[in-house]
């Protein structure tokens, strides 16, 4: 058997796991990021956890394969540098050089989207399948995909920022100064905006009961005031519903994947969102007669996506000789 | 040298040449499709015309290692089959099994703007570039996408319908039965539309003075009136490139390619189209600090695309040995 380290990097917490071949995590830890502090001290640490979870494991360096981390941001693979990361002081920063001088073993580095993506294919809701698309709804809109089991980043391994393509022409702000994206109208953040909308639009609804009980507006509001038979709450449902189908339906037409994995927070609401959500997307993309379908499925990986699908790209870099000369 | 047979199927007219392995078209001839004839007849004119046009460079079957087929639609190049076409009589026709019956060569199938894609890659504005994205601006929006030199179509072989994603979330009307699509705002038929309302908004606008002389309204009317000074066709044409650049900055944030090919007719009004075009995409994909930029690029290949396409398509099949074992 085969053993690769994950690394899951985040803003807050860095996270660390063994995963064996078949995509099975056998353990992680996890330490604090703490963001501030200059990138070659948080990369050491990146390091040292993988030393400790290897021995928490009870293996030895040499029952790894290889190390894969996951990243906010740009890498480059190649270089072993991550280019730079949204609130992360990393520029160009030699991750694969510092982490080598901890531990020396293959390193890789890949988006963090991607890995969660990477994890839906090898272990998850995709396994099994060779291209695949994963949208995690959460902050913002986070796309990762798979084509022929391996990530598709583009050639500066920047993408896919499916996120990132405008959905309504001349809308909503966006965090990347673009108007209208699909993130400004699907992420977590996008349906507390409208539900706030509905909330001051129909000041009877039972939106600002629920808003008052919990003390704020978060993306549970709507559903709650819906199982209160709110006439304003279905409408905000339906109108964020409406436009994340728009955005998974132009994702399938853009990629016609086997399967569209959709994750987040947001999806353990259920049936009252799934349904409506499945119905209008599925009635949308251009199937010619008799062309095979797309099928949407829900993330299976849920908070080990990170760890188990950095580990996951690991392994594939290294089964490809992806050895990365600049190292 | 390698020579391979390219087929260019269209709704008028059926197009073959021998091309050979660098892209190199030696010769080409072409018949009426004649549509309207079962599938069967047009097929074997396929066939014919492949074995005329060998003949015609002087060559032997002998001498070609394959046939590559771009068609409208969505084929399934495993099995050999033309699953259906808009506007032509095909429902899973065996268009291999047909083909060889003719002349017994290695038969692959894609679709035409894949094709065109595949032409610009090997032997145009993307050559020698491993990911690209050539987008075809006519009566619709037609989208290829080269990854790691060979076309992607997704699983089903349905892909990429990147003119059909929404770009004007409960836009206009496209023909795909969707609101709003990027087809409807950024092909040339779109431009007439704007043309048309901008004519219709602005009476005394010179617009109306083109479109009497010309007797229509077509994609070149706005930039006739621009050149004699017209407000109300410079405002045409801000709001076309305006929806024409989002929709690429799209296609930029979803596959990052190196190189955005762009092609079409309209590419064909140079400067006044391409410099605001050029200025606004580039301002608005999402590329970190120090992340390499894609490159936009004006098509190349005109109206040989299909053939030479089709051709390098094949040799792109027959070299990875896509021999199709329903064959």
């Amino acid at each position: 058997m085969a053993y690769y380290v994950g690394i899951d990097l985040g803003g807050t917490n860095i996270k660390a796991g063994i995963v064996d071949d078949q995509g099975k995590m056998l353990n992680k830890s996890s330490i604090k990021t703490n963001a501030d502090r200059p990138c070659e001290d948080i990369i050491k640490d990146m390091g040292n956890l993988a030393v400790q979870v290897i021995a928490e494991a009870g293996l030895k360096k040499e029952d790894i394969s290889a190390i894969g981390i996951g990243s906010p941001g740009t890498p480059d693979n190649e270089a072993g540098l991550l280019v730079y990361a949204k609130n992360l002081p990393f520029v160009n920063a030699p991750m694969r050089k510092i982490i080598r001088e901890v531990i020396d073993l293959p390193v890789y580095i890949d988006n963090d989207a991607n890995c969660a993506a990477m994890a839906e294919a090898v272990a998850g809701a995709a396994k099994g399948v060779k291209d695949s698309v994963t949208i995690t709804l959460g902050t913002g809109v986070g796309a990762g995909v798979i084509i022929n089991g391996s990530i598709y980043s583009g050639f500066n391994q920047a993408g896919s920022e499916f996120g990132h393509t405008v959905l309504v022409s001349g809308g909503e702000q966006c965090s990347c100064g673009r108007k209208g994206c699909f993130e400004a109208y699907a992420s977590a953040s996008a349906l507390v905006r409208i539900t706030k909308e509905a909330a001051e639009a129909n000041p009877d609804s039972k939106l600002n009961d629920v808003i008052k009980d919990l003390g704020k507006v978060n993306g549970k509001v709507a559903f709650i005031a819906q199982r209160m038979g709110d006439k304003a709450a279905d409408e905000v449902i339906d109108k964020y519903t409406d436009y994340l189908a728009d955005g998974l339906a132009n994702a399938i037409n853009t990629f016609m994947p086997e399967v569209l994995v959709v994750g987040g927070g947001i999806c353990n609401e259920g049936d009252p969102l799934l349904v409506p959500l499945q119905e209008k997307t599925m009635s949308r993309p251009f199937f010619g007669p008799g062309v095979k379908k797309t099928r949407i499925a829900l993330a299976q990986m849920g908070n080990d996506a990170g760890i188990v699908g950095a580990a996951m790209m690991g392994m594939n870099c290294f089964d490809k000789n992806l050895d990365g000369t600049a190292c």
